[in-house]
């Protein structure tokens, strides 16, 4: 890793001739470097520590003076307990996850003599783009050393000294491995990213994580394909037909484990028929968490009468606004989906209201009947359809990704969390003896088109 | 399919509804409109051949003014013998490919009772910008009904009155099927192409199946991710161990079969060793079947005396600009490989020039050491990478696709040919129930993330 004050077409091309050599190193040389990587920073916590004590400082003078968010200056903090080795653990986490290079996906013999197969390989060189935790940096290289892709880093400023320190440590240890010091390079100031969003040539692939605005204005800038999640409107369906106390506990935790998180649930659609039956039991539960409820006129009825006292406040009239919302906060906005023609007709609603106005990301359905969740999870256009568990779900580490890079809502490449594989593309192998293509097709020969086995 | 003056707005918005709908149904629904169409695009030959002689007579026109060129006019022609026939044949072999909705290419359980899946759903809605040839429309729409993703197309206007009379047989025969009429719609007018590529609220990838200029156009105008491949500049490198005549008919292949194609050799690398021994038998045959040769100083050298006179005016030197060419003509441009510190470096040196110069299409090494095969098709970055064949394979017919989209040199997503596969990505299906994220990790419950077999 190399900390950079090359122009930015430099450090793209630098990038893409590094990427090609870091494609190259098998699966040991590229583990190997981790294992390094890992060690370096394992012994340079001190220096590490007293850098991120100039990001806290000179955080927490910006947050006195309103510039910046207590939130985002507790993030920064690497010294809180067990910050520090839950980064230095994800290095071997990743380290010891499956090689995502060189599977073969296809394998097809064409002719007699003539094999064809589709084989995984890095995508090349990704720019990273993301915000303030430090800790993040040793997670993207890791990921980008493994999954054998260049990449070139920019975090945000709050945390410079942080990455500078991460990222001198982490060049130090690539030296004594096979891994080019190019692959992995860090930026630093906030002008070079426009003019490396131009450099389509040399990058690959723009991952930025952080907020929507963000998204839009790269998508806005650049001809490299970009992989950003935009909002996380997720979404929950409870069906008259669900247990209570159940639907209680999941949706309590798809709302209170980390409202500020983009899997967090944010609307919640009820059967008519369960807003005396069940609803109370839910909002009461929410309301014990401290969320507050933004009802339409009809939950909101329902749930005046049977709610305690003392919790009135958190019982509120929604706005239709709220129900476009990410509120990102102990907020949750409740719609009554009516009966209709019945539970078909419900369903319909439901689907129709969260593929309108939920952002494709994750959402659940709670319902006994495993027909209408199948309906759902078909007709719900999103990264993630749950039945009966909690939208909190849809995360790398859950999934079994190992670590994720972050979560898609692009319709293509990868949707949902992103682990090593949607850093991967293939390449098509064709092994022949000497065919010619004008020998077939109406000149006499004929494709055989053979699927064969895989490993 | 409807022909449509509506906003592009309401075209994208209701592209998006239909598409919903069209990616519920299930199999047999989306084949039998495959058939519907079929039949009613042979019973309306007539029809579709007069209106496809007006397009022919005003592209005449155009010709004898110079204002269009004299193949591209050919290109219209749909009354060439065999030409509807194959149109309709390609609709039927579309239908007869597998499914490539609901496929399950993940299954993990991830503790008792929650099963994760990862399953192929259709894009949702494609906008796909085609040039002239009349017959496109029909294999696209086939394309999108199959993979149950909604289109827009927009064709070439020498193409309108052939497109509006398939496009009118296509939308009253879908009026019989499951498929909505909204979800394969043609735009006619060429204002409408800015405005539809705003729409990134509704429409999911562009594919452009045109010119460079054109591709590059619509990623400097567009949000949504862009599906197009950009140069075919694609290179052989012939080793000193191949044998001749075997490499001569692979190479006269590559270079004339349709030199106008994108998967055609524009650029010979040769070993120096082999320039005397192979390169005139292979010069010997691409200038029998009419091609130039722009040389470097040494291989000019070496063909100067070895072939025959008549032919001479085909030996020609290179420049440097020849070496980043696509001729998409009967010129093919030879550069020597020096052996250097021998065949390992003369390896690197093809390598790296393709890695440079090419476009990452395909290319091919033509040598008997599968050593040799293996570290170049390693090394070299691009879609297709073939060991002794020729670089006309790389097509989605020759590769058992069916048929394709385009081809893609876009490094994530699809690369290389793209057939229905590339038409989809996959959501993840959660099956619980009612596990709350909150029990797992430091709370206690652990994750499973057994992988389960696939069907």
């Amino acid at each position: 890793m190399s900390l950079t004050n090359a122009s930015p077409l430099e450090v793209a091309r630098a990038a893409s001739v590094s990427g090609l050599a870091l494609a190259r190193l098998d699966t040991s040389a590229r583990n190997a470097a981790l294992t390094t990587v890992h060690a370096a920073l394992a012994g340079a916590k001190g220096v590490i520590l007293e850098a991120n004590k100039k990001d806290l400082a000179a955080a927490n003078t910006a947050a006195e003076n309103g510039q910046l968010s207590h939130s985002l200056v507790k993030r920064l903090d690497l010294g809180k307990p067990g910050k520090f080795d839950d980064m230095l653990q994800g290095i071997l986490d990743v380290r010891d996850l499956p090689d995502p290079i060189g599977r073969v996906t296809l394998r097809t013999e064409l002719d007699d003599g003539l094999i064809l197969e589709r084989v995984s390989c890095p995508i090349g060189v990704l720019l990273i783009i993301f915000e303030a935790r430090p800790e993040v940096i040793a997670n993207i290289a890791s990921l980008a050393i493994k999954s054998g892709n260049a990449a070139i880093l920019k975090g945000g400023k709050e945390s410079t000294e942080s990455f500078k320190a991460i990222s001198t440590v982490i060049s130090e240890a690539l030296k004594s491995t096979k891994v080019p010091n190019d692959a992995v390079q860090l930026v630093t100031t906030r002008d070079a990213i426009d003019p490396l969003l131009e450099q389509d040539r040399y990058i690959n692939l723009v991952i930025p994580r952080g907020s929507n605005s963000l998204v839009r204005y790269i998508k806005d800038k650049t001809r490299i394909p970009v992989m950003g999640h935009a909002d996380g409107l997720c979404l929950t369906y409870l069906c008259s037909d669900a247990d209570a106390s159940s639907a209680a506990k999941v949706i309590v935790d798809a709302k209170t484990t980390y409202p500020a998180a983009c899997n967090s649930v944010e609307t919640l659609l009820v059967d008519q028929d369960a807003l005396s039956t069940i609803l109370p039991t839910v909002a009461s539960a929410l309301q014990k968490s401290g969320v507050s409820l933004r009802c339409d006129p009809e939950s909101k009825a329902a749930l005046a009468g049977a709610l305690e006292k003392h919790h009135a406040a958190l019982l509120q009239d929604a706005s239709d606004e709220d129900f476009d919302t990410e509120f990102l906060d102990l907020i949750l906005a409740i719609k009554t989906i009516p009966k209709g023609a019945g539970p078909e007709d419900a369903l319909e609603q439901a689907v129709s209201h969260i593929n309108t106005h939920g952002s494709h990301h994750t959402d659940a359905i709670i319902t006994s009947s495993a027909a209408r969740a199948e309906k759902f999870m078909d007709a719900v256009d999103s990264a993630g359809v749950f039945w009966n568990t909690s939208t909190r779900l849809a995360d790398g580490m859950r999934y079994g990704f190992g670590t994720e890079v972050g979560v898609s809502t692009n319709k293509i490449h990868a949707r949902g969390p992103v682990g090593l594989e949607g850093l991967t593309v293939y390449k098509y192998k064709a092994r022949g003896s000497m065919q010619a293509t004008a020998d077939y097709g109406s000149a006499g020969k004929a494709w055989k088109h053979k699927r064969l086995a895989l490993d």
